[in-house]
């Protein structure tokens, strides 16, 4: 039997920040046929928020140090302002949004991230193999779209602040086994670039041998990395097809002919 | 075939805003045994963050008046804030919970209220008879517990403010056909007083026109009145209880034999 189609989309960047951006993005996220997942994170919403109550972001290596007011702040902002505001225009496109995070129906259980060489705060990382899949297949045969925030929660009572990159990667491969899964990274850039400077430098397609290759050269640095170790960990985990495109590319890379955005191959 | 149990239960006022309060009245939600739904707003946590980021709370006649600020501040606490942290505190009692807001697989359509004698902003009306029960339902059955805030949202994108004590009214009367319903609102005094400022003077048990002759005398007056048109209305519209108390009470008043709070009687 053919498996049923299921995008999984995660939307970063400024996208989420330009009211007039993420209405346009919603509108192409609700024109995609068939099921679909969106994830998102927060990024300079949450950055001014913290500021306007006098609270100073601190990130490390690409991530944001959560420490408890930092906590309070994401969870209000990704889970309350953004992920409501996102399903409520979804609905506005008759697409049947509901919004999620981590502790609800216990979709995505974490642990705070030990302290290593940084103390990430109120970071969480996912529990493998303990995602509620069949819950979110039941909501998705429901005829609902999960529009899940990167807020998850320790089981004991506690918040935690995910990497929205790692829980749309980790989500993508748990479905991998039912569904014909697409992860599609959506941000503000056309995708991976050999100079992060140059549009024009778009690498089209690119393998785990490319991507080692990339990096030694230093052409790949950063934020890019851990998206790249996130994409590549879906491929390798039976995600079929993994892209990285412009926000505003997201309904031409999936109907259109021509190529759009960086394809991982594995 | 006798009907299913579902406790319909608001919980508002300090006990939201007081983090040992909150764990405790969330173990005793979860101990009820059955179906049962939660519904809250937010209260002072909404407006000490407002003052936080230099927003002055309007409130008139006893409702928040909600500039396009104030929405985004309550759609933060209400939605986001309290409401993960509630449903993380359910998960660690293993209690299944859900949040839902309004815009949530649309289950609380709404419509933004006219301008009359007072320009309440952004304040939201529910349809009637649009709230998705049957989906309630199915979430029900799937041993799901919703959690539900008051942000709800007008199906053209925008998020609106709605009084909890109306939500749950409308939710329990919306029920009544499908289940034996039960509506508890919790909050901070034991029950309707005949003297606001005695404990003692607590009203047992109150019947419609009881409630227009307290009103005639000037016994209650304020933040109670919309509360308790909320009440009555949800025991004209087939709510087998409706009760009012304490919320450190919710527990004895279902399973002790001894009376507790303010019941309404038809």
């Amino acid at each position: 039997m053919k498996m049923k189609n299921l995008f999984i989309i995660k939307v970063g960047g400024n996208v989420i920040d330009e009211p007039e951006s993420l209405k346009k993005f919603l509108l192409d996220f609700s024109h995609i046929r068939g099921n679909k997942i969106l994830i998102h994170g927060g990024g300079k919403t949450a950055t001014g928020i913290s500021q306007r109550l006098g609270i100073e972001p601190v990130i490390v290596k690409g991530r944001r140090v959560t420490n408890e007011e930092t906590l309070k702040v994401v969870t209000m902002v990704y889970a309350g302002l953004i992920n409501k505001n996102v399903v409520a225009m979804l609905q506005a496109n008759n697409c049947n949004g509901i919004g999620l995070s981590g502790p609800d129906a216990n979709i995505i259980p974490a642990i705070k991230r030990e302290k290593g060489e940084v103390d990430y705060g109120f970071a969480g990382d996912i529990v493998k193999n303990q995602m509620k899949v069949p819950l979110l297949r039941t909501f998705i045969e429901l005829g609902l779209t999960p529009v899940i925030s990167s807020i998850t929660h320790d089981g004991k009572g506690n918040l935690l602040n995910t990497n929205a990159d790692t829980i749309a990667s980790e989500l993508a491969s748990a479905f991998a086994s039912n569904y014909y899964v697409q992860l599609i990274y959506c941000f503000d850039k056309k995708g991976v670039l050999k100079d992060v400077n140059d549009e024009k430098s778009l690498i089209s397609s690119m393998s785990q041998d490319d991507y080692e290759e990339y990096k030694k050269q230093g052409k790949i640095l950063d934020g890019m990395i851990p998206k790249l170790d996130n994409a590549f960990d879906a491929i390798n985990k039976g995600v079929k097809k993994v892209k990285i495109c412009n926000a505003t590319q997201l309904l031409n890379l999936i109907n259109s002919p021509e190529h759009i955005g960086t394809e991982l191959i594995s």
